[in-house]
Parts: structure tokens; C-alpha cells; sequence
């Protein structure tokens, strides 16, 4: 074959993805999907209709501004002002991209040389390590280590950084460090002090922070969001990231938005000019409406933003319960719509599986054949080294109908039963 | 200022667009928009009303699979294999991008390396240059030049390209050369000897062709679009990049597609599952819907694919017509929906525009400013050494309702009555 048809040395080896993978098998509809990450309860009403009545309107389906159409760069500059307590400006400080993925790219093709290194935290959101690789630079990975935990339940919180062992991976070519909180898949989130560690390596490093914050809005009762963009020092070297499938419950609509200085959100808009030049216009000006009604009942339990945690924190303690109840130990998150569990004592019996995969993949896959019930393997989120201290770990999402909770509860049981 | 802050090499001195700065001038709602291409007609409201049902359906506001969500890579292979009178793998040989733009910089991406050389076909769709140049590769240009036309109209058909001047810019380094047919800005439609010599060099020198083909239904009497594709010892090494933007009207939609051989939209695909992962799921079920309704009808007058070209080429002759009654040549346009046409002749007095900037730069500022009407430098499509070729064109988008030629017309007739 030619050589011509070889790919391009930017994308050697990174051909993989935990999300194609598992979701062709969690297909089968046969399969209870407490896999990829999607809700399967209805997005509010509202942001359907919105939608519904923007696709009539000729003038909404057309290019609109490329670094965000302007009546959602306007609301997100509202929303975001009040968390921040500082103005920002709608066209210089916010670009909105293709999910926050999109913003992930953009942030680091932008700010990102070859050569450079960027400190990426373990376990962690999958696309990081490929993105960070792409751009030519080097991933420096630390694991979140858990306290021993006797006798109380096993929780997000328990899973922490060791601050020297974070500071050792700094130094003069640290171009950033990727934070995610609330964490996808741990749950974890992370409180003043330790961010605190981090925006004073940051400071003292002269580095950037790319902060994926796509959960902002998922925490339950005892803990609180907080942005590090907002610690002394700290807004002029970060990006926060969100993105509308995680804020609206629709991960079909894959929009995203960067929120930063003007000094690094113009090198994001350079990126997004010369890769996708704009984002799809009915879809945004449906997020602005969104933004507006839930933002007009922002002090109200009816508010999506407050709702939304109430409903899924009873989804998670149901999840949790179960997952004790046969004899696991989750890990029980503060945040986001995950829980992973140490799923070993199940023992299945893997000898059919393909043996060249970490555990939890195989267990997955097995699981799915053989329980009609799919999940995500944790060491999916983990770097080549650290895959074998996570591969005993398995990730459910629960932003599910009860119904889909039921099923997978019938699942659970009846196998536990079965093998005691 | 932090050195930190400062933007990747990749992205150095790629910030200049002038999409946003021309669209940002024809904000104002005084002014006549033939600038930027987009419909003000209404897309067909079968696609508007697919979108407006779609949007209250639960499942289909999720995300979908990464490389095109089913019904639409279904759809796209069963048009497209009718066009290449082959099979078309929709899993394999499809990848829906966020619009064509997205499918240029994931091929691009995917394929070329730093130190490789893309050719380049001067004018072109001015987000090539700076794609290939993030990329790292050295874009080598090559004009379009015209024959003499004396008495007959001015045709894009004139402009061709020189075969020894072409072959000249191939060597072992060229990696790719980018076509467009139907051209933007010039309207030409390549014929089969045209492509056959393209065809002949890319086979020769075993390099890939990237043929954007965005305007692939929107070619007037006498004319026939050609897919490179198509010839002999071209499928191997070509993909073909589409629009829905473009083929439905609806710009703002941002979905593109790249069709092509499994072994080149394989490194694609690694590119789109490492940038944003997935399209948004409402527009392209939506999408396929469209698709489905106007191939069920394809060889009927009424479906869009034969009537938008019909209605388009009325405006065609319309605004030809208009430009030369006040002493313009245009360059008349065998496809695609611009026009473009010498003003030099219109003389305005300029000297209260900034003076670094080309010569159509500051005549579609100053026509914007004191003219109310809008449109684009054709030296916006030229790389910096061929843009003294072109700066006395400027591109007219004639894909606008009557009411707005109308306004225009006004406008031009005016204009050269004060002149006169
Ligand atoms: C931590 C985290 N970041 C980013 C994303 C991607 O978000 P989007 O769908 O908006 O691209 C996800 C999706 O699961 C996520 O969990
Ligand atoms: C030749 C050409 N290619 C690509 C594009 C971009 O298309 P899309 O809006 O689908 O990204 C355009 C838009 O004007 C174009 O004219």
C-alpha cells in the first residue's frame, strides 16, 4: 500500500477510545446501559420546546457568530459574573465550542507545544492523555490515593493528592495541569484547601490550569462547587470548561464553552477558527433560552440547577445501597452521575475472555454478554502504569430512570444469589 | 505578561479571519448582506419541521456514535453509492464532521505531516492555508489563470490551470492537493479532462486528494458536477468532502461528511474521536430524515437537489445581468452561489480607508460604510503573494430572497447614476 495512505505522526497510537468500544457493545438493546455517561431521563421540557419552535425560524438556521452565538455568550457571561463575582466580557472571556470536549481540544492545541509537559491527575476523563499526546507534549500523571477506610463507608473525599508528590511533578517545562471537579469517574469534590494546593503550585510554577468542571452543577448535600478560577491569582492562568449535556441533561447537543482571560481565550479562538470556524446555531440559541428561564429561578428548588442534584443524590444513595447490599464497596461520590465499585468479589469466571486486557475490562465485557448489564472499566482512565491500581474498579452511571435502576437492581441481586 | 500565556507555534500568526471581520461589519441591519455565504431564502420546511419533531424526543437528544449516528452515515452511503456506482461501507467509509470545515481540518490532521507540502488551487476557501499550516506543512500554491475574453462573457469556465505549471509544483514531499469543484469563489466546475490531469499527476507522484465538493448539487445548465473520485486509481487516495450546510440550506447546522477508502477515514476517525468526539444527534437524525425525503424524489423537478440549482441560476443571471448594466465584468459562474467581478472600475475615493490593506479589502469597508451593501475581497481567497492577482474582485452571494437582490440592485443602479 502507499506510503501515502499512513497517517499523519500526531495521531500514532492513538486509535483507541474506551467510548466506541463500549457503547457498540452496551447496543444491544437487550442490555441494561449503565455505561457511557447519558442520561435516559428527560431533558426539562422546556429546553425541548425551545428547540422545537427555534428550528422554525429561518434566520436561526444559519451560520451565526463563530465564537459563540451572541445571545448565548451573553447569558453565559451573566451566569458566570455571579459565580465569579467579577464582569465578564461575553466576546473576549467565553468562546463556545463542540461540547466541552471541544474545549479541551482548543484549550490545549492552543496553549500546548510540543515539548511541553502537562500534569493530568489519575483516574481522568479519557480524552487528556490522547489530547495532550497530540499536541506533541508529555502527559505527567499523578494518582488521587485513597486514606484507609475502616468500619465508615468508602467515600469520594477519602481520595486525595499528596501535596509533595504533586509538587515533584512540577517544573520549568509544566505548561498545565488539567483539573476535573466534580470528577468523572470518582465523584470526588474538591474542597478550598485542596485547590488551594493547587493554584499556589500554579502561582509558584507559572503554570496554566485547565479546569473541566463540566459537573458544576451535579453536587450533593455536604459539599459545594468551587471554581479555582475564583482563588487569588488564579483567573488570569485558567480556562473553565462546562458543557450543556451535563447542565441540561442533553449530551446530544455537544456544546460546550471555555470561560478564561481574554489573553488565552483569544489563542482558543484562533484554534476554533482554523478547525470548525462555528458552532450549530439552533442548538445555541435554544441553550441561551434555557440559561435564561433556569437562571430566572435561580433561588428556587424548581430551578434545574438545584433539581437536578435533589433528584440524582436519591439515585445515588439506591445505587449505592444496592451495590453494599450484594456485598461491594463503592466508592460514593460527592459529585457528577457516576459510582465505582471494587467489583473483585463478584469473581465471575473470565477464562473465555480474551486474556491481553486489564480485569476490569474483561469483566465488563463479560458482564454485558453474559448479565445483559453494561458499565465503563475504570482503567480506561488510567494511564499505562496506574491501569493495574484501578483495574479491580468498575464505573455505573446513574442518571437513569428508575425503571433502568430497577433492572439493573434485578440483575445485581439475582447474580449475588446465585453465587452464594 | 507570563510566558506561559503565550499561544502554541502551531498557531502563530493564524489569528487573522475574515469571515469574523466582514461578518462583524455586515452585523448591522442597514446593510444589504451579499457577503458571507449564507441562505436568506428558507430551507426546505421538511428539514425545519424533521428538526422541530425530533427535538421532543428523548433518546435523540443524547449523544450518538462517535463517527456518524446511524441513520445518517445509512443515508449518506445510499446516496453516495449511487453517485460512485459503488459500494459504500457507511461504518468505514463515511465520518459526519461539524460541517466541511470540520471534515477539511480532520483530513488534513489525519494525514499530513510536519515538513510535508499540500498544493493549493489559488483562489481557495481561505481556511486551507491556515489548516495546512497548523498542520505544519508547507502550502504550495498554484493559480487559476484566464484566457483572453474579448466580446463573449466572462466565464468561470476561462479559468483554468496550466498542466506543466501544476505538474511543476508536484514532488516526493507533496502529500496532498486540495480541490474544490464547484469552486469558491469562482463559481468553475471542473471538467473530466480538467480532473483526468489532476487525476493523472496524484497517481504519478502518489499523493492524496482532498476534493472539497461543499456545492456539489448547485451547478447551472450545461454544466455537470464530476466526482474525482470517480476516475480510475482515484477512490484509493481521495476524500471527498460534503455539506448539509450547503445541500439543504441550513449553514447553521454545521454537519459535514467525508467520504473516502477505509484505510485514509480511519486516521480520520482517530482525529474526530481526539477533538470532539461525536456531532450533535437532533441535527443529524434530522439530517437523515432530509436526505431520505429528497431521494425518494430524486429524479423529480421538485426535489431540492434539481430545484435549488434551477431557482439559484435565475438569481445567477439575475445579478450578471445587474453588474454588467453598470459597466462591471463579472465572472459568470458555471456553480456554486457566488459571483465575482472586477470594481475596479466603480473608483471610489478610498483615501479615508486604512492604507495596508489590499485594494478590495478597503472597497468592501468603504461600500459596507457609505453603500450599505456588503460582500467579500476575493484577496481574502489568495495567499499572500498571489493577492496583487486578485485584489480588484469581489465575491457577490447570490443564494438571497428577490426583496434582498432587489435592495442590492437599488443600491448598484443608484450608485452608478451618481456616478455617471
Ligand atoms: C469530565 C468530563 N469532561 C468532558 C466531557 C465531555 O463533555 P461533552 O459531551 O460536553 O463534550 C465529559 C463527558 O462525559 C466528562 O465526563
Ligand atoms: C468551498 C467551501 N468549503 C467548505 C465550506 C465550509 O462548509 P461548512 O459550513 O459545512 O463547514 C464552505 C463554506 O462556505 C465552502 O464554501
Amino acid at each position: 500500500m502507499s506510503l501515502k495512505f499512513t497517517n499523519a505522526k500526531r495521531i500514532e497510537g492513538l486509535d483507541k477510545n474506551v467510548w466506541i468500544e463500549f457503547t457498540k457493545l452496551a447496543a444491544d438493546p437487550s442490555v441494561v446501559n449503565l455505561g457511557q455517561g447519558f442520561p435516559d431521563i428527560s431533558p426539562p421540557i422546556y429546553v425541548k420546546e425551545e428547540l422545537s419552535k427555534i428550528a422554525a425560524i429561518d434566520s436561526l438556521n444559519q451560520y451565526t457568530r463563530g465564537f459563540g452565538h451572541p445571545s448565548l455568550v451573553k447569558a453565559l457571561s451573566y451566569l458566570y459574573e455571579k459565580l465569579y463575582q467579577k464582569q465578564i466580557d461575553s466576546n473576549k472571556e467565553v468562546l463556545v465550542t463542540v461540547g466541552a470536549y471541544g474545549s479541551l481540544f482548543n484549550a490545549i492545541q492552543a496553549l500546548v507545544d510540543e515539548g511541553d509537559e502537562v500534569i493530568i491527575i489519575v483516574p481522568f476523563y479519557d480524552c487528556y492523555e490522547p489530547m495532550v499526546r497530540m499536541a506533541g507534549a508529555t502527559p505527567v500523571f499523578i494518582p488521587l490515593r485513597s486514606k484507609p477506610v475502616d468500619g465508615k463507608k468508602w467515600s469520594s473525599s477519602d481520595w486525595t493528592l499528596d501535596p509533595q508528590e504533586l509538587e515533584s511533578k512540577f517544573n520549568s517545562k509544566t505548561k498545565a495541569i488539567i483539573l476535573n471537579t466534580p470528577h468523572n469517574p470518582l465523584g470526588k469534590v474538591y474542597n478550598k484547601e485542596e485547590l488551594q494546593v493547587i493554584a499556589d503550585l500554579c502561582i509558584k510554577y507559572d503554570t496554566l490550569c485547565i479546569s473541566d468542571e463540566v459537573y458544576e452543577w451535579l453536587v450533593y448535600s455536604g459539599n459545594k462547587h468551587l471554581k479555582i478560577a475564583t482563588l487569588p491569582g488564579m483567573w488570569e492562568r485558567t480556562i473553565t470548561i462546562g458543557s450543556a449535556g451535563k447542565t441540561f441533561s442533553v449530551t446530544g447537543w455537544k456544546l460546550g464553552w471555555s470561560i478564561g482571560p481574554t489573553h488565552l481565550i483569544k489563542h482558543l479562538q484562533t484554534v476554533q477558527q482554523n478547525t470548525i470556524y462555528t458552532c450549530a446555531t439552533p442548538l445555541q440559541e435554544a441553550l441561551a433560552q434555557a440559561f435564561w428561564i433556569a437562571m430566572k429561578r435561580m433561588d428556587d428548588p424548581e430551578c434545574y440547577f438545584n433539581s437536578l442534584p435533589k433528584e440524582l443524590e436519591v439515585k445515588r444513595d439506591r445505587i449505592a445501597h444496592l451495590l453494599e447490599s450484594v456485598g461491594l464497596k463503592p466508592i460514593v461520590p460527592d459529585g457528577g452521575y457516576f459510582i465505582i465499585a471494587d467489583v473483585s468479589s463478584l469473581d465471575p469466571d473470565l477464562s473465555d475472555m480474551k486474556n491481553n486486557e486489564p480485569y476490569d475490562y474483561k469483566f465488563v465485557k463479560w458482564m454485558t454478554k453474559h448479565k445483559k448489564l453494561s458499565a465503563i472499566p475504570v482503567s480506561a482512565f488510567c494511564n499505562s502504569e496506574t491501569k493495574s491500581q484501578f483495574e479491580k474498579f468498575v464505573r455505573f452511571c446513574f442518571i437513569k430512570k428508575d425503571s433502568t435502576l430497577d433492572a439493573a437492581e434485578e440483575i445485581i441481586k439475582a447474580w449475588s444469589v446465585q453465587k452464594s
